[in-house]
């Protein structure tokens, strides 16, 4: 008993702690715990099934359920919701079909991902005001959208989990108000690129909103009615996107120690400081190597990763995971929108040195071939010195053009070792000179750079 | 006079080189000769210009002769070849208007680009028998497709070039067969990946012949007919693209050290051996970062930019151009191939370890996600160790893919560094694993990729 291993969460984060730990060692008795009725799905597949480019909430799942139990021989269990950990006898409380059970574990990986915020404002638990964190909340809002009685909507918060359920509510022809307390979009995004993205939501339709608090809803009659800076706007529906915490407490109950937002503090190994306890997935904060620090970034691939190393860990296999560099990247409309590394505010929050930004706007491929669309591109850097990040938008492709700062960036290259790329070109796919090493030219020799 | 500089050469190297020398020193005298009637065009895109999707030849060009001249005092001077180099008495004889002609220079920059490989076969100089590597060739062989004269063809080569001829002549609607004495296409790429790309073309009804010599032509009364291992195949035009050779003659004739493919020798300023005379793009081998040796890869980027370090250096500023490590990309009717650093078996022959090649299948962008399509990746590296190269095929997005690595070879990464890469991920645009990372992780663990 004492050998067993139990997961909490079967997330991607948690799934693939269980799958790496099976991969490992192929006798070990595995459960996982899950809270919701569905696991291993992928989480930021939810905006595309809600706008219908999906079909069935199933097409997210990585496997079903059965492969898992079947195939790996894993004990999953939904419903199932852990309650309160006793790290000193190594036994974790948790409740399934209604009952309080107990579970002895020889090691625990928490991977219970992130919970959406929830502001302490009036209304905001009546039924029509929603997050769509988890495939169950997803399923709930399509089968509304598919009876069609949405018309309008307002959602909460312009990151970019509001932005895409924007996208997605258009596409399904909803009306829409977004409601941002912050000056810009995209709050990890500089000013003057957040501003391109703004322009492409207000370009299709949406009433967008800065800098104006939410302030809660209430119901008119039947109506239902968002409060916004003093306004009273009516609304089918209330979409809540105000971010992610991390779903830590059971961990940081029994005393696990945390860092950035509260997420628990791992090492490499995804050790958490409990005995016994690891972490993985978006309830951790995992050192980012441009900062130099642990820093709090719930994003998919990371959660994958940690969830391997857990588990490869936990099993008694070999791995590490060194961190982050912060590389993201969404659709917002038409524009699909990328960063890695420090934003300029960012790097002038966390920084000694003075950084600076240098921009430049370069092709996504040849400028005579058909669909050639123009690529913004901001380096952020030293004076002549570190690569610090990039953030580039178009409506081009730039997903994996700003991977070649990631990958800079986890070489620990000054902007000055961009001009010496040697980087793929062909006129249907990129331009002679990428954008990138337009912005670097233009970051080492401002005079220099070629028209 | 002693101060003029002279460029050889009106291509992407050489009016970089005479643009980056003008910024650098705004008095200089800059004589540029360019033997045919066009300059400073995208040499790549004539398969388009010639597929019909780019309307007008002038739409290849980076800038008019006029931009030159008028607003960067550049003497461009088309119609005008180089015959003879004297660096003792620092002349140069060419020939313009049909007359030969002197002129004293400063500097010397050749930058004569690359020229077609042409066999010494029976019938070759058939006026029906092209070539197409400058944009007067392209002009010519358009007119005859625009006339629909054109109903079948030969292309001789199977490397890029002749795979985009046969590209363009497909998307014409012109029936083709392309002949190539090596077992498989694009000798630049492993033949496992090869063979995928050979899929491609057959699927599109090209009678691709591999293995096969091609033997030159002759007439049959009006017709002309290709001569391949032994069989005639009637044709309305052949297409030779045997590959590109150096374009140094002027520059070797006078005693300028050369190196592979008899392409000149130069330090990373772009200086060959003789005093005075600088030379860049495709009649140059700069150094391979992976090889450690100079290597003759004749392509659009690594012109450009040695242009711009020969002109800039050559004017009295400062720049390097460290070396190439073999990144290329080319479309082959719907699919993208790319390659950077070694093939396996250039890895074999060139390396004293005995190098790998790992292979793996991912995807373009998230399962679910409409458009989604398969990811080849082949990994070449020592065993566990260095990284040595990198190819991809797909019908989605490779050309950026493959700029991961390219940039991950020039920070000197080992295969097990690329695990920890941090890259972007959104269904859209990429899979939460990057096919990249699965053929890392494969590897290093050979029996823990993720299922």
């Amino acid at each position: 008993m004492a050998q067993r291993l139990v997961v909490i969460g079967g997330g991607a984060a948690g799934m693939s702690a269980a799958s790496a730990a099976r991969r490992v060692d192929p006798e070990r008795e595995i459960v996982v715990l899950e809270a919701t009725g569905h696991a291993a799905y992928g989480l930021c597949g939810i905006p595309y099934y809600l706008a219908g480019l999906v079909e069935r909430a199933e097409a997210l799942y990585s496997y079903p359920p059965s492969y898992f139990r079947q195939r790996r021989r894993i004990d999953l269990r939904l419903h199932a919701e852990a309650v309160e950990l006793d790290p000193e006898r190594r036994e974790l409380r948790y409740r399934e079909g209604g009952q309080d059970r107990r579970l002895a574990y020889g090691d625990l990986v928490v991977a219970a991902g992130g919970a959406p915020v929830q502001p302490a404002l009036p209304g905001v638990t009546d039924a029509r005001v929603v997050t769509v964190r988890t495939l169950e909340d997803a399923v709930a809002l399509r089968a509304l959208l598919d009876e069609g009685r949405l018309r309008t909507a307002v959602v909460v918060g312009a990151g970019y989990v509001g932005l895409e359920m924007a996208e997605a509510l258009h596409a399904r022809g909803v009306r829409m108000t977004v409601v941002e307390a912050a000056a810009q979009v995209m709050p990890n995004l500089d000013e003057p690129v957040a501003a391109l993205v703004a322009d492409e939501v207000r370009r299709h339709g949406v009433d967008l909103r800065l800098g104006v608090p939410f302030e809660g809803v209430r119901r008119d009659g039947d109506a239902l009615v968002a409060l916004v800076d003093g306004a009273a706007l009516p609304a089918d529906l209330v979409v809540l996107a105000m971010g992610v915490r991390p779903a830590a407490d059971v961990a940081t109950l029994a005393g696990a120690r945390t860092g950035p937002a509260g997420a628990l503090l791992v090492d490499e190994e995804m050790c958490t400081t409990l005995p016994s306890v690891y972490a993985a997935g978006d309830c951790i904060a995992p050192q980012h190597l441009v900062l130099g620090r642990p820093a709090y970034l719930p994003l998919g691939p990371a959660g994958n990763k940690t969830g391997r190393v857990a588990g490869t860990v936990v099993a008694g296999g070999t791995a590490r995971f060194r961190g982050v560099v912060g590389t993201a990247v969404v659709k917002v409309f038409n524009l699909a929108v990328a960063r890695t590394g420090l934003t300029l505010t960012e790097a002038r929050q966390a920084l000694g040195a003075e950084p600076v930004a240098t921009d430049a706007v370069g092709r996504s491929c040849a400028k005579y071939y058909p669909g050639s669309e123009p690529v913004t591109v901001r380096l952020v850097h030293e004076p002549g010195g570190r690569l610090l990040g990039a953030q580039f938008v178009s409506r081009g492709e730039v997903a994996k053009r700003v991977d070649v700062v990631a990958t800079a960036l986890q070489a620990g290259f000054d902007v000055a070792d961009l001009l010496h790329l040697d980087l793929s070109y062909a006129p249907p796919y990129a331009p002679v000179y990428e954008p990138v090493l337009l912005a670097a030219q233009a970051a080492i020799a401002p005079s220099a750079v070629p028209a």
